[in-house]
């Protein structure tokens, strides 16, 4: 990148297609915030939204609006605009509860289906990664050990042991598509037939990917996914999650989970469980509808461009800091956590710096929000719908500052963030 | 009851000292709102709450809302402000995820502490009732299916078969304290007792009865608890629910839904699940913040009255609609499902009819709103906080005349509700 400079940044930004969207989010002028791969911005729309929502819908409408306001329905209707962003058909995608819980319901179905098949016995192994989010792996300890029938975890440490572990007792492949500390991007069609070549299920968790990247499901024969509607959707905070049952998995889709929404007939109020047909099976309890309705905000601004197009921006972005960084930075101890390779990268990225905790703290304080995850990443994300190219000039110049002035506090206390 | 009439009534409301609780919720004008057992009513400061909460903590201040507005911290928080509206002490109680979900934890480790008692391979039965709300039965369900151990349910046809019923062969009893549909009060010490008795646990799930009735949980050394906090407690639509663990259960909780908000360190992000210690065992994963901060807009309301006030209110109202109804409906085919006795009535009260559905839909129609339960039962809630005397007898005055004039359709479709 030769002779970049903030005011090429800025003609970048005035050339940009998408640089309208960023008017539809409500942001605090002058913050440069690169944590909307943990929490999203907040689309304007929202806050008429969720008076609605409390004024009319609840406060006046008050029980009729499980039918008028349609919430019943939500599950189904935000599952539906989300399932262009990940190359799902409609009807094979619900949004509802969390992405644990939602985890819990696909490891518990593809156990379920895999206890079906000829040599159930010796297919007893869930592969996953010692990197993923804690809660995947957390979530498969606590099915396995509830089922008590012999299901392990192996762990791997590097996306390249998959092509070694994964065989003929593995049961399940579960991975975050898109690593939540470092941004690998995994070869989801590519791990999804070598799962499928040794009898394998492959369960997809898309927090890191959806929104931010392009994701085709159907074109990868994946056979379950989750993903999280409060980060690159912009669903608002904790907003529930989602899960995807291809239409080939529905008919065999169990697991133990089954609330009243699952019913064939919840209103007909019968004393035993049968399961609905479709999607809807992956469904359970009553839900948070404040916060579940708020997510179409932010679906709302994915409906007015494309994936392709964000994808594009996003590598531009994620390119520009890395290469801003390392040029800028390069005296500095920071080591690059994020692949170069546009193939493998998702749209954060993270370096590696001994006081990585006490450096974005610095930087926080003068209005860039990044953040920090363990042991040592500095972890930056570029949401390509309100991401300017000048932000990531500014950032990168602050981070220069902070570590050129050593301006950080390197007996800071670590604070827990989520 | 001698001499009532409207103008009584409204000298009832005269002297009622909660009556100035009402103004406190954004009720339509000339409403008769029946149905807060159901989705109770909008307390005005949650317009502002929502507004505060989108704008401010998401559009403002973003990620730091987690540590800055106490996000993460809000299901204990919201836990310890319901524990003293049931007989809970501090640090039992966290408000997370849905009913239904809660009741597969509270489910999950009633049996997985059952089956470390020296007669485990013995006691393998659920006993609820079939009356019982049906994701009640349907979770436990799931969770005897999915364990394969032998666990099965008994469903009893009424509160008298408990007596027979509950044995050494009894795990878990399991019920719901305030019944659904004709507003049943269970003894909740006796029956508890009982289930001691035989060694069984005894879990109550509270949906209709917290901030409707007394409810003492630890009088009654009751083992575990769920409850819902979109009814009586006014939360909002589908706001998440509640769970109590108390103290001397909590070490030995294990149940399934191992998500990492019930880690011991959540923010280490381990490779392996260890649970923390006490009430937040009882959490999974990420809350939908915006429901969840909502809930304590109508607990704030509770804390400025107490449960028995609230109580003696609730009888008065539904002692006077079944007295009326009875009086002033006398020669129309009307049964009341709803027990008369004091003891053993919740806040709401239930009649059938042949033409049950259709008298509700022409009731709805003239601003008169209660529901209707499968099969032909007309159900009245009555919320102390902000139902007043005079609304009873004009619901019952619109309900004489419509029964009298035969003014509603008899042909009327069902449509579902919730």
């Amino acid at each position: 990148m030769q002779n970049i400079d903030r005011q090429s940044c800025l003609t970048l930004d005035r050339d940009d297609p998408l640089a309208p969207l960023r008017e539809q989010f409500q942001l605090p002028p002058h913050l440069i915030y690169l944590d909307g791969n943990s929490l999203g911005a907040q689309p304007k729309i929202a806050l008429q939204r969720a008076s609605q929502l409390v004024q009319e819908e609840w406060g006046h409408d008050l029980i009729q609006s499980w039918n008028k306001a349609g919430w019943f329905d939500l599950p189904s209707r935000l599952g539906n605009l989300i399932a262009p962003l990940i190359g799902a058909d409609q009807n094979e995608v619900v949004v509802s509860d969390s992405t644990s819980i939602n985890l819990f319901k696909a490891i518990a179905a593809a156990l379920d289906l895999q206890s079906q098949s000829p040599d159930a016995s010796q297919r007893k192994v869930i592969v996953t990664e010692r990197s993923n989010f804690p809660t995947d792996i957390y979530m498969a300890e606590g099915i396995t050990r509830w089922l008590d029938r012999g299901y392990r975890i192996h762990l791997i440490d590097s996306p390249e042991e998959l092509s070694q572990v994964i065989n003929g007792q593995t049961a399940l492949v579960m991975l975050t598509h898109v690593n939540y500390r470092t941004g690998y991007l995994h070869d989801m069609a590519g791990v999804t037939a070598l799962a499928h070549q040794n009898g394998a299920l492959c369960l997809w968790d898309l927090a890191h990917s959806v929104g931010a990247v392009e994701v085709d499901l159907r074109a990868a024969n994946a056979d379950y996914a989750v993903g999280c509607c409060y980060k690159y959707l912009n669903g608002g905070p904790g907003a529930p999650a989602f899960i995807w049952v291809p239409e080939r998995h529905q008919a065999s889709f169990q697991q133990p989970l089954t609330g009243w929404w699952g019913h064939a007939a919840p209103f007909a109020m019968q004393d035993h469980f049968e399961a609905t047909t479709g999607i809807r099976r992956a469904l359970c309890g009553t839900q948070a509808i404040l916060s579940l309705a708020l997510i179409e905000s932010g679906l709302s601004i994915f409906a007015q461009t494309n994936m392709a197009a964000l994808r594009k921006k996003s590598l531009a972005l994620t390119d520009l800091f890395i290469d801003l960084v390392e040029s800028r930075c390069a005296k500095h101890d920071l080591a690059l956590a994020t692949p170069r390779s546009h193939t493998q990268r998702g749209s954060h990225v993270s370096f590696a710096h001994p006081h990585a905790y006490a450096v974005i703290q610095a930087l926080i304080e003068r209005g860039v929000v990044g953040d920090y995850r363990e042991p040592s990443l500095m972890r930056f994300g570029f949401t390509p719908l309100y991401t300017r190219f000048v932000d990531v000039w500014d950032a990168v110049e602050h981070l220069r500052d902070i570590l050129d002035q050593k301006s950080y506090r390197s007996d800071i206390q670590k604070q827990a963030v989520t």
